[in-house]
């Protein structure tokens, strides 16, 4: 753990470092450092950690790795900043999100920055015998474009009041979480080692990042117990309050199953319930669709969904590693996405 | 001029062409069709056409350089895209801001995607003794951030109520126009032929992208006189109402050099006429702040700023494209600056 720890310490200073610096105080210092505001604020860096993990996995080294694990997460830290706007969050890692304090103008345009010093980096890549440059920068553009696919689904159902049912949610997640947790980071591994990826990596990564997504969903609507309670840290690990998810009105698979078994009348008043704005909806609202979701078993249903995409897709996973020469390294990656497939906070 | 006008279609085709395809009419569809709707709206594709001319005028083959005046102008569309947002503009070329259309978040992630999609086009270059694909990225990349730059000074101080002295204007233009504009034209240009681009480029782009904005700032407080109103084309051409940016609050050399000019008295009120929202602001404002611009002179000056910014950038200009071996597009590319700062609409 304390290898795993000094990772993700090492990427935050490259993504930082991939950042203009902050020099003087007049207004385009101030941009700069409002370009590295999210990234100063930390953040798990998992995705990065497995990029560098699947060189290492792939007997590379893992070092070459360390400015594609940075892109990858300044490419999460642009990406929060505009869903932040899309989303209207109010706060990103325990303190207010970037367009609640500087207006929704100056912070799309600062993310904007954050993207092109991102393609900066990938640019100044080059390939070698170990290292596949054109392939990462190709990877780079398949991800963000599935991530902002998926985004679309989400954000246009969300305004035009739709509800998706099961099959739509997948695909939704799947190009939208999927793609830029599991299958991007594996894959550009594989390339900052200069081996081809596995062509089982995406069908792998489709049902892994559906069941982290699910299981985010399904904890969000999970009470916290006496003990979570007692845990000082694990609220603030989570960082959402519980229930949040639904007086946001986000789309989940629990919805998505609670939609299907509701009688007609329940049907219209859900739907009524999640359609006015998310200022209008109260703590009655979130306990009558709370109620609704325990008579008809949905979070149970959409935990034993995620727990079956995870058990087949860390089966796979076992078979895929176990191919590498990277040892100790492909073990950290399982046991990194099966603790994520389990976390209870 | 019917070559020019075949030039800027066959940009227009390119543009779309590197933008994904409608199929079906399911949510990835209608997200596809939200990509190419500024593109196929038009514009005036003038940036793409210095690209070329520039690259024949180095002696290059324009078509080498078709790719990269597509990518120049998708880059155009996508900021188009995210400027409106943070301008919250009414309008894009004659019909409603996109999101003004589909909301922000939808627009927003529309524009994201329209980003990554131009970098694919530029990774998909390739170099040759004639063509330098990796200094075409990087001019790219430069051009972007500073851009981005320009666009927060402009932002910010909007934002924060605050007002440009004249050098602190001209600092935000060199930033936010002069570069897309102008030299990253004319430098992308010498690029798509091999050619080094001369060290003067910069310096005269900045001061001709300044006497653009300041000419296109002119035009918009200069009332229609009957010629313009009787030819019917040239409102629209122009395309935006009279005095619009007094209405916006808009940074302009011309605000800059009435805050230098006012009396005590009338500057604090000029700063609460512009303190407003816009929306607060009325017809009377918009009087009173032309009749104080009349009274100070600062269309004038402005005008004559433009001119003599103009004056000497085209002169050196001249210099430096009659080094070039491309005789004929050198002519083309002087005639369309020169056009550019001298237009009346």
């Amino acid at each position: 753990m304390r290898a795993m720890h000094a990772l993700t310490e090492r990427i935050g200073v490259a993504v930082l470092a991939s950042l203009p610096s902050v020099e003087g105080d007049d207004d385009l210092a101030r941009f700069h450092a409002l370009m590295r505001e999210y990234p100063e604020r930390g953040g798990k860096r998992l995705r990065g950690t497995l990029v560098m993990l699947a060189t290492e996995a792939h007997g590379g080294d893992p070092d070459e790795a360390l400015p594609v694990a940075a892109a990858l997460e300044l490419f999460q830290n642009w990406v929060l900043v505009h869903d932040d706007i899309e989303d209207d969050s109010e706060e990103r890692r325990g303190r207010p999100a970037l367009h609640r304090s500087v207006g929704v103008p100056v912070a799309l345009n600062v993310g904007d920055a954050m993207h092109v010093c991102m393609w900066e980096s990938l640019l100044a890549l080059t390939s070698g015998p170990s290292f596949d440059a054109d392939a990462i920068r190709r990877e780079f553009v398949w991800m963000i474009r599935r991530t902002a696919e998926g985004q679309h689904l989400d954000l246009t159902w969300v305004a035009e009041g739709r509800f998706a049912d099961e099959a739509a949610y997948l695909e939704m997640v799947r190009l939208k979480t999927s793609a830029y947790t599991v299958t991007s980071p594996l894959r550009l591994g594989a390339h900052a080692s200069g081996a081809r990826p596995h062509s089982a990596i995406e069908g792998i990564g489709d049902r892994l990042g559906a069941a982290f997504q699910i299981r985010d969903d399904v904890l969000n609507l999970t009470p916290p117990t006496r003990d979570d309670v007692n845990d000082v840290g694990s609220a603030d690990a989570y960082g959402k309050e519980f229930a949040g998810d639904l007086l946001e009105g986000k789309r989940t698979l629990i919805l998505a199953h609670l939609f299907a078994h509701l009688s007609a009348d329940d049907l219209r008043e859900a739907t009524e319930r999640l359609a006015v704005p998310r200022s209008s909806r109260s703590a009655v609202d979130v306990a009558w669709l709370l109620a609704r979701i325990t008579e008809v078993g949905s979070l149970r249903y959409a935990q034993e969904r995620a727990e079956t995409l995870a058990r087949g897709a860390l089966s796979e996973l076992a078979d895929v590693l176990a191919t590498l020469p990277g040892r100790a390294a492909a073990g950290r990656i399982e046991a990194l996405l099966r603790t994520l497939a389990a976390r209870t906070h």
